[in-house]
């Protein structure tokens, strides 16, 4: 008899952001039960939210060491199959190395990593390994941009010829580093979060939502980074002027220093007989622009009209229910979960939701950061490693 | 030490829709097991879900009867703490109350019975039995229908005077009845869902939603109820003139054959001093029209600007990660729970959404039923039951 | 050789709204001169009026009977060649039988008259007469309503079974009666603008577009007005169900004290196979909803695709070009002018916009007003005369 | 007594676009009579646009040299007050040039020329006479886009930090050049409409929209511009990264080959305490997104809340009744006209529109398109001439 799959977390403890959603979107696959967790490297901390989450006292961790170890010579019955890492960035690659070396599929938070390099290791060891590795951008996730995607890669738009994807947010509108807060800044810490600040924690996004929906590769970059903030270490802003393989051009523009902005990322690519336009912030519509019928507007919905297969898969509800963040976090989860179970279980199921990003994504999106950040220095069109 | 509560769901089976949003919507709170189940009359269809939901054999029953008299005499540890009803219709009534009768507190899908007398009996039992009853309006689980609620009770617009409400769906368009379907067509079915048809399926909803955000009551109704397709046995459009409590005026105008719709539930709220529009295809915005300033738009959000403490408390994410039909579902099983919670574990709990809807509020919604099917017939303007 | 149409002008003295729409909407035609006027009843208002627009002297008139009088008896080159109206209310009908006794086409804001009768007269008259008379119902102007009724009469949407207008303004939310203001306050007094106030300001705009769109008549009414404002003469809130006269239902809701709103008008119109949605606040869109296939956006536009010809005729500019309000009033003048030049001129021209609303549609108004009085009055369904 | 100003159209001709926008846009100043013209320069062409005009058939000329000379000697009360030049590109210089030196203002389209240096001398020609000058930058000219300004001048958003600036359309989406076309392709033959093709063609709309609501100067560019059909000799793409003269970065993104699109511009405006955005194709919204408080949307209306008083002037109608392009373009005559009658007329009037761009803003414009030229030849930033 199948079984749901267990997970262990590793980050995620109290008053964190990520570690809560990647939470909820795991369990409403219906496919995992949380198993055990090193929420935080404060022993209290990680048993208080251990509590919040009902979890046996003896599965919660003081730190990643510890539960990998521990979780490693479990008898299978009882032991995760797998780890999820939302830590701040400087932990991913610690952490995703040691699970895989010890036999874990993982799943990780974006960005892969601090340096390009870290990424490419992690990527040989999951190979080695033959170990599923997801990346959750989660953007991916939505129906919405699963059926753009499919769009644009059977040929209805034609040859694409432009893209631009902008990313605004005003969370870094102030200098928060000089204010005494609780909730940790690592993200404005080069160390912990990385030099490239804004370009990791958002640009990666854009950046693969491109690669995702276009199917190019990104071949060069000419970026403009910016520090806008005076005081602050990390870029919060930049202008990206892109060139993909097919020799299409555009910009990725994106800023955390956009008071008033809610996450707004938006996503126009164009092709030769046509347009497509995608809004974070109404991701269940999808808008097709044509150059020689009306403009289309595609809903999500289990029922909704010429959307495709792919995207129904990634679909909960019908037309006019709309879903969200969670729902297109979970999907991630969906296809990850699938891979493991096939793999690990050795289980003939079908996969409802077919792709994930994977770690090559993640190597892709440190690149791409790496190329921008080498761009802005010597202000010339860097290559993007492929 | 805490646990999480253990749900028995009655309902539910193999390709049912709402069963399934139940399930997730209870699952996305965190404090909600799924314990048992009676999913379908068909003993195999229930086992077959009872599997999909890697539910143990044993707590897989074959009838809600067996189900209720079985969990009754668990012993306390094992056995569900409420249950939850998704069945058709017209089985709402028996279940809910042979789950009463036995102790259990009970959420059930709306509408709340097929018949007013029903609703009444029911809220009868579970007083005498001091049990809790919600009935899942989920529109008023949605953050920003809250936000609305919030704001007219405490008078930002003055004084209410008018109200337009639309809930438009094409679900109905073509005679499914004379269509061969493998999905049961128990809506369609007077005795199953009752003779009013779309006003019990979508028009509660929309009663629901202005009551909820008006805070004010329906004292009576002009309605204009519909069978637009011929060989049909339930109304499947409707116009309903109201007269509120306050002597503000409007209009509910619903349908189920509008081919195109896609659950297009519109609320617009009327003041001496401004106006409100919530659009449930866009549930994460609250546009607030002022008399004498410019527009606002209110966005869901945790660090969304001037959002108040009760919509915080039902939302999850930060601004600009739209949050979906799910997440408000399970706002009212959030609610819901923790009501639960402080009275059968005797937990000190925050509740962390305060409200729900509760079995008064199906009564309304039947008693609103009744009146519009009188005046109809009767053409006249028919009082609502208090 | 070809010339300009001359116009004269009744009413639209300095600080009115509609006669400055109207003049430039006529301006806007390139077709037609403004020759003289009457623009108020008082002298000096009337002079002043005629010096802001740089007309001589000598064709600016005290009143009416002076100038239909005096331009009756001027030779041919240099008289109008038709009248336009835009007094208050009451005064269309003694101004439009004067003009068309003396043989003048007429252009007349809406609505026609104050009592049914009197348009029901007129009507003859200008029959009698055979002159052409225009009701500027300027909603049907917009070149995305003319589309909408192209599709609809052609059958795209299927049977019509049930249309939704609303139409909400805030702008008599305050008793405005009893505020001394510059501005005359004829239409809250009901002997200069009616009784049925708002029903004829706004309502019957809302029911022209109904009957434009659809092609159908509205065979009966169900009318709840309201006096909102304590101390008010004239109704100010509606709500009206209608039967059309292929047996579909719907329902007009109309408010002039909906503080907040700003000329808000939208109609829906669902069919059997598809629905469609018009707003005037973006008035060069039209939203198609299918129900097998994604909804489309139509956009205004010369070069827009899969528009229709008569919808082209009324537009002047390329698409992703926004055209207004005075574009869609000046479409009015259009039709109407290229009938006067016809009939007048016996010219052999195509009239560019083929159609505009005929006295018998400001008679359809009247028929449509008096029966929501009536019908308010009695609680019972009123026939709409034909 | 004061009088209408009498226009001359240079080009303009049977077919055209833009002429027919300049005349109703010019004729909905109500200050404004067109009194001759050389539409084109095939006589039987001018011939036949003058008699579709009504004009005196000895006012329409053959050449712009035979009307300039010949207007230039008639008596003061008849000859025109101004020149408006609605040519191909690149006869704006020489029509504008003869019509300064013989004393005529001159209103112009955009580009102002095709050589930076050829609008140097034609500002140095109307400095050195006196003259008005007009550059029909006509987004400008909405009352949003006025009130953005105004905004921004005063410092509602702070400092600014930076824009995104986006305009596509898909007219030149085909090799249009390879097709025999009735219509002239003069924008596309590099020596008529100049080598910059869709960057003087849309993207000093950009350029100019983003100086004139931020009041701030491109210093530098880093310009990506390309021929995206093979076989065309124009710019029909580019990526303009831009550097501003406070420090502020941002991007304008443009195209002409982005098939399906309808004149899409839009401007995104950051700052420090909020952003605002606007888009031309719904130009009477203006939103503003504040980092403290709810999204605000301004309403174009001369009674709509909060509005400033350069935009009310700038307006014609009452909120609710959408205004479009011809309205905006109308603006810009209206300033302009104004100018023009305090300068010849001696007259004391108050401009009702304050600002028009002027000759200094058409300069401008040709030293962002020489800028970005420079810069994708050169792969550098280059500095924008001042």
């Amino acid at each position: 008899m199948s079984r749901k799959l267990r997970m262990g977390m590793v980050g995620g403890g109290p008053g964190g952001f990520i570690g809560n959603i990647h939470r909820k979107a795991a369990m409403l696959t219906g496919e995992i039960e949380l198993a055990c967790g090193a929420f935080s490297s404060r022993r209290e901390k990680s048993g208080e939210m251990g509590r919040h989450l009902y979890l046996e006292p003896g599965r919660v961790y003081d730190s990643y060491v510890q539960m990998i170890e521990h979780e490693a010579v479990l008898p299978i019955p009882e032991r995760v199959d797998f780890v999820s890492i939302v830590t701040p960035n400087y932990l991913h690659y610690p952490v995703a190395k040691y699970a895989l070396e010890k036999g874990f599929p993982v799943i990780c938070d974006k960005p892969l990593t601090i340096r390009y390099e870290e990424s490419r290791e992690l990527a040989a060891v999951a190979e080695a390994k033959s170990l599923p590795f997801a990346v959750t951008y989660v953007y991916s996730g939505y129906p919405m941009v699963k059926e753009a995607r499919t769009r644009v890669l059977r040929g209805d738009l034609g040859k694409i010829r432009k893209v631009i994807a902008t990313y605004t947010q005003g969370g870094l509108s102030k200098l928060l580093e000089a204010e005494k807060q609780k909730k940790p800044l690592w993200r404005l810490d080069p160390v912990k979060g990385g030099k490239a600040g804004s370009i990791g924690d958002i640009g990666t996004h854009a950046e693969h939502i491109v690669r995702y929906i276009t199917g190019l590769a990104i071949n060069e970059v000419y970026a403009d980074l910016h520090i806008t903030i005076a005081g602050r270490k990390i870029f919060d802003d930049g202008d990206i002027l892109v060139h993909l393989d097919n020799g299409a051009n555009g910009v990725i523009s994106l800023s955390q220093v956009a008071s008033g902005e809610k996450n707004n990322l938006a996503v126009a690519v164009y092709g030769e007989r046509g347009s497509l336009e995608w809004k974070q912030q109404e991701p269940n519509s999808l808008v097709l622009k044509w150059g020689d019928r009306p403009s289309e507007q595609l809903k999500t919905g289990l029922n909704s009209p010429a959307v495709e297969s792919d995207t129904l898969a990634a679909t909960i509800l019908p037309a006019g229910h709309p879903e969200g963040f969670i729902e297109a976090f979970s999907n991630i989860y969906r296809g990850f979960v699938c891979t493991v179970r096939r793999g690990l279980l050795k289980e003939h199921v079908n996969c409802s939701v077919p792709d994930y990003p994977e770690i090559n994504d993640g190597v892709a999106g440190m690149a791409f950061i790496e190329a921008a950040l080498q761009s802005t220095e010597a202000k010339k069109w860097i290559k993007v490693k492929a």
